[in-house]
């Protein structure tokens, strides 16, 4: 999924006529040949642009400070706001886990079959069962445990060390923890989590057992950012699945890790493929 | 879909051992060929008991008195409720409907095409709009109007006086008036509505513009069961469908009309098959 | 959905460096912004380039022959072919039917809700069950028989004589009959079908009775554009639904009604917005 | 998902008035409480008898012989099949892999989950590649060659020898040999096989690469039962995923992988709870 010679530009700000073309005009100047654009646009006059462009440049590497400088001056003007990535140099990701291991291990499989453009430097966890599968995979693995007795803001303090400046992303793999703002703040990159149900519905703690009282006949599962609203943040790629008066609470769980795992595994791949831009409390996904 | 000699007998009440024996001697007695059954139990020991079976029974019309006297001797010493229906005799439904005519307009091709086993003795609008649409079907229309000005009580007292004594279930196709519990109590049949959410999620008003403004990646229906509590009422089906940043709220609803109109008719078709049993505020759909 | 203002900008055709730079930077100068961009290049170098704009242009019609002239003039050299639409000119749509009228009505109903940008000109089909309906939805009804005694080319001519410069595309909502190769030859657009399965499973007739004897736990339904090999056309689009052992043939067929129309309204509403590229037997749908 | 004191008979046959009752009558009389009860009967006179009974029994060990010969001597005189088999004992099931491990692993982790109610006796590959990761799950590997090279009979032979006698099913996780007639017959327990494609639809070798070609715009996976037939055999259950013409072949067989340990661990499920019984060239799933 790692690919040698292409580069991933994403632009957004305000809108106005001709961003694309001087973009497009850019690229083409520097004989780069565009194999997907994706773009959006909020409103027809003085709305919100949004583009994600991948291009193929051979000898891309030597070019990059070049094409850095192009892209500035070019979009400098528009007052808009634009990153590009070497589609060869994967996104460091850290997972924090806790018990359950669905989420974990199914973005550890993903990864060693070739399916995420990620490097994964550590796990984290507050518990140690998984251990042992984590470093089967030969990944580095890290407890700081968090339990009742601890102080939070040490355990944080703890996990920040390992985190800072060694990833570029961070995933909660059903990490029961609630993170606090000073940590997200500080921490600085985009941390990604999954919520076992379909948001908005049944925030908060225990959905499956509210899912069975409020008898529904689809169970879901929600990949968003985090932000310091507790599940309140960018949602960035839900799912559901059907269920029955039959299933009990366990089956509802059972269930609901799968489309969990599956949901969770795409907002990662589509966040390391830089298809997700943030706009205010939603995401535009290309 | 309406089958001569053939019966659905639903039972429902506390669990014991014996009982699924004592309902098919029964019928075995009375020559009746058991052509489906489904039954339910919520615990091991203790629990409630669910049951659904649909049987073949020549000559059903002139035995349905016997059929009855033998049913209930055998589950009164139960403590079980029951209903015993002939399948070629439709069940009645009116439907209350407003301006969006998409719900409604189904309800009556679906019918139209035998593909709902009920007969429909009245449409009721607040609205004018689809009265030559529905007449079209050969179906009475009758306007109650429901505008600020009006006294509520009187327009649901105009609307109990056309249904009382004509129907056997109601049906809210995107009904935009809230009935009150007394219209409920004095109604007394089952009330269906559909929700244009995935309940819980956007309870209440202009649930699109909710779902918009959260960013959500799909849009639900919920058909459930009007009680006195606005959206509270036990689920009987629910449906999702996938939408993304660019859609914008009128391609929300439009694309919401093919789920709600979907999860209602399925609604509407299992409880006209006497599928759907209500266990407190859930639902067991078999 | 008829947009003022509005024009879409289709392009395919060989792939090389500078075309979107060189469509935008056109674009940009006549003052069109470019409210969305879809582009698809099926290689890294030396593939086949597709491109969909939408761009709003105060003032569009006036300037629409200079837009054309500039668009020309622009894509010449790339060797590439074009379409430019004024989104606010509905796309002329004929559709012929049979006996079986869901996709049919479904159509004709989504049309007056404003959910096609089309109008339709005609129906025509080879019954006359149909005729009431249709013209109650104030659209023209012609009726050409296609019993086994009538000479096929007498009714195909017919037919020819109906549609030819009247229409921009036909939509076979179920019609049962097949169309000469000659006949879409001398008809001269594209024509779109709804086969009721998921091709190329149980291809030909009576898929339905096909899809019961395999046992198959989903049915599914696929629109294409008509070729002269029967249900072998580019695929537009298509969906399954979940079915089980209890099904009968017909109420495969009744649910497979619901995906049918689904199918078909999609597919519909994408080529009438300039949504669907054909390239080869495959269809890029943007 | 093991349960003490759970029994499942599943009755089949020729269908006729009173099995039911019968059935249930002598569960009655020996105290076993029904929990769950699912019936079909195809035809409303002279059909075929499908039912499927879990019930509680305490001390359901000890009384195994007893209700065993009271099935026998009820169910005789309607000349049905039967089986009766107590929830606690789990199924052994034997796994065959090749080089792609995801369907195994899938299976594997389940497995560790309690999600399956079976014991893994062994996994036997013509590769060695997932020998570590097989045994990291306590499970033993065996590695019998396929290679070009090698007289099949012998493998066939090597695998027989293996199996013979320690499993109640086997499960082809992407297992790319096909297997001979003579080695079904002389395994004599049922095969269940994951095909990587929407049957009938891209019957045989390449389905991905057939899919690509065919435009489908959904690819799929189907479980079923191995017959001396090629992807033939009775299906279990099947799945389908969006895709679009941005994919590539790649993209399609990862995406493809997670329907297929989905669509497989569904059917391995349903048949280690004996919720599946074959009907000729078809499958009843309760």
């Amino acid at each position: 999924m790692l690919t040698h010679d292409h580069a991933c530009l994403v632009v957004h700000g305000p809108d106005s006529i001709g961003i694309v073309a001087a973009v497009t005009e850019m690229l083409s100047r520097q004989d780069g040949n565009i194999l997907a654009l994706d773009q959006y646009a909020s409103n027809e006059e003085g709305g919100k642009f949004f583009q994600r462009i991948v291009f193929y440049k051979p000898g891309l590497l030597a070019t990059l400070p070049t094409l850095r400088q192009e892209i500035d001056r070019t979009l400098k003007p528009f007052g808009l706001e634009w990153s590009l990535r070497d589609m060869a140099v994967p996104k460091r990701m850290a997972i924090l886990a806790s018990k359950q291991d669905h989420c974990l291990l199914d973005l550890l499989w993903r990864h060693r079959r070739g399916e995420l453009p990620v490097t994964i430097p550590m796990v984290i966890s507050n518990h140690t069962d998984s251990a042992e599968d984590v470093r089967g995979f030969n990944i580095p693995f890290f407890h700081v445990p968090a339990k009742p007795g601890y102080d939070k803001s040490e355990a944080e303090a703890e996990i920040l060390s390992l985190l800072k400046g060694n990833v570029d992303f961070v995933v909660l793999a059903r990490y029961m923890q609630i993170l606090s703002n000073d940590f997200l703040t500080e921490l600085g990159v985009p941390v990604i989590n999954i919520h076992h149900s379909f948001l908005p519905a049944f925030i908060g703690a225990n959905p499956y057992k509210k899912a069975k009282e409020r008898g529904v006949k689809l169970i879901g599962a929600t990949s968003h950012y985090v932000t310091e609203d507790l599940d309140e943040g960018p949602i960035i790629e839900q799912d559901t699945m059907r269920v029955s008066h039959k299933d009990s609470l366990g089956e509802l769980a059972r269930r609901g890790a799968d489309v969990e795992r599956q949901v969770l595994a795409r907002a990662v791949l589509w966040h390391s493929q830089d298809r997700v831009i943030r706009d205010g409390n939603q995401t535009i996904v290309f």
